[in-house]
């Protein structure tokens, strides 16, 4: 179960249309959920993912747009239906606790289970969770309210026990985490098995990096640099570039130049104004800067 | 465009499906358009439907549960992308106000136009808005919290003018206004047309009621009696009584009763649980009371 997954709930923008919802996503990784903004309807989209939604456990919100976070307090009262009981997290700027609680604390007065608010600086890249899994950092975006991404790092994992090894030595099950840390192995006649004939590296760790909303920020670069995986908002075309500008939101094209000069590994673009009935506009103007660029969409499982 | 016309945007209850939105309905009345309840996503059923989002300026919620009003924030934020002018008029239990009027300063901080909360008692019988066409009753409904019901009823309307005595008679277009209101005509010779040769009666004024969510109730009944189309909430099965009674919702056979017993024309059920993967249970058991019963669906139009 190795595996670390983006999957894409909404790549709207601000006005819904009847092909996108608003954003949201969920990073499973190892059966362990985060999910990434909430903008309303995402306990819909999340249901039809048939993810489950006892794993989630972390909430991320990268600003406070209403089309990124709406969907907070219908999530929550679901999850409190179907009995949950651990407690749930939420990252965000400090002002989300102080309009969502007042909405919970009066619509879910016996909450079976206690909502964390845990307040970040958008404006600093900090570390703000860490697991056994994974660490989260926040990207300081630029946006017309604080506004940050997030870079989700994978731990350095063990190297593989080569099985054939294990079993030729008669390894005992007993040593096999020692191994797995480097140790290497003593036969009971004294000869020495280094732990590199034991084992194969380990995975190289993967790294995704969420940016929206944001217009144009070099400064993120050195952040999201050589990540597996960049989804970066490209609202616009370049042909709205003004309006890009104005409303502090990045086109297609400076999405693929982000991509281009952090030197990322694939390119997923998202947070589409509903102008355009065709979003492949924009993937080609991404694709003629950064090729490995794709079109999110909705139920859309990234694998890295 | 005489019509009325009842459109169901969602009928699941608080736990949202993949089958079933949460509760909301448009009332189209001559092209007005009146909201009942705002489930987390109406804005996006709502859009389906393809009304016109211009033509709304009244919402009547039922009671302060989130599968009934957490659609507003969004429904709202997004008439402002639209470059709404006209005031929004909420009616709704006092603490609506307290509650949604934060998140809405915060999140819309530039609204183009103004919202308006009217504190309507759900525990009383009152007319709670008034316009040309319709007059809007509270009707008192039984639930956890306090919770009511609406009364759809249209004003009486014009008799029809029968064209062809207008033409025969020759009476000018100034006219008409005054024998729609009862005048007689009297032609130049001196001789009097009696209204009743110029006119047909005016079709009979609709009455529309919603009853979710709510236990049975009689009290209801006198309310409702006669009304061209009832909504009454069906949440569970006879078989799941006992649960009904403890949530303070109805049974199928309770919402027929009903309908039978205020000798309505049609019934509508709605507001299910997501335990019964098919309604068909639900139909059966109120037709046996009541055979002119419907499953209400998502993108039903009703006419009356």
């Amino acid at each position: 179960m190795d595996h670390f997954e983006v999957n894409i709930l909404g790549c709207g923008s601000a006005l819904p249309t009847t092909k996108h919802a608003l954003s949201a996503q969920v990073i499973n990784l190892r059966e362990k959920l985060y999910m990434v903004d909430c903008g309303e309807g995402t306990q819909l989209q999340f249901r039809k993912t048939k993810l489950n939604f006892n794993r989630l456990n972390q909430l991320f919100i990268s600003h406070l747009h209403g089309d990124h976070c709406f969907g907070i307090p219908g999530l929550l009262s679901t999850l409190a239906l179907l009995g949950r009981t651990g407690e749930i997290v939420i990252h965000a700027h400090p002002d989300a606790e102080k309009i969502f609680r007042p909405v919970l604390d009066y619509f879910c007065r016996e909450m079976p289970y206690r909502v964390r608010f845990n307040s970040i600086n958008p404006g600093a890249h900090a570390l703000i969770y860490e697991d056994r899994i994974v660490k989260v950092y926040s990207i300081p975006l630029k946006h017309r309210v604080p506004s940050c991404g997030f870079l989700f790092e994978e731990l350095p994992k063990s190297p593989h026990i080569i099985r054939e090894m294990v079993d030729f030595y008669r390894i005992p099950f007993s040593l096999i985490t020692s191994i797995k840390n480097g140790a290497d192995f003593v036969t009971d006649d004294g000869m020495v098995i280094p732990n590199h004939r034991l084992t194969r590296p380990a995975d190289l760790p993967k790294k995704y990096a969420y940016c929206s909303d944001t217009a144009y920020s070099e400064k993120i670069i050195p952040i999201i640099e050589k990540a597996d995986l960049l989804y970066h908002e490209a609202t616009f075309a370049q042909q709205d570039i003004a309006r890009a500008k104005e409303t502090y939101h990045s086109s297609a094209q400076q999405a693929a130049m982000i991509a281009r000069k952090a030197q990322v590994k694939q390119l997923f673009i998202g947070h589409f104004s509903a102008r355009y009935p065709d979003e492949n506009i924009l993937l080609q103007e991404a694709r003629e800067i950064f090729p490995q660029t794709t079109v999110a969409t909705e139920y859309l499982k990234i694998k890295l």
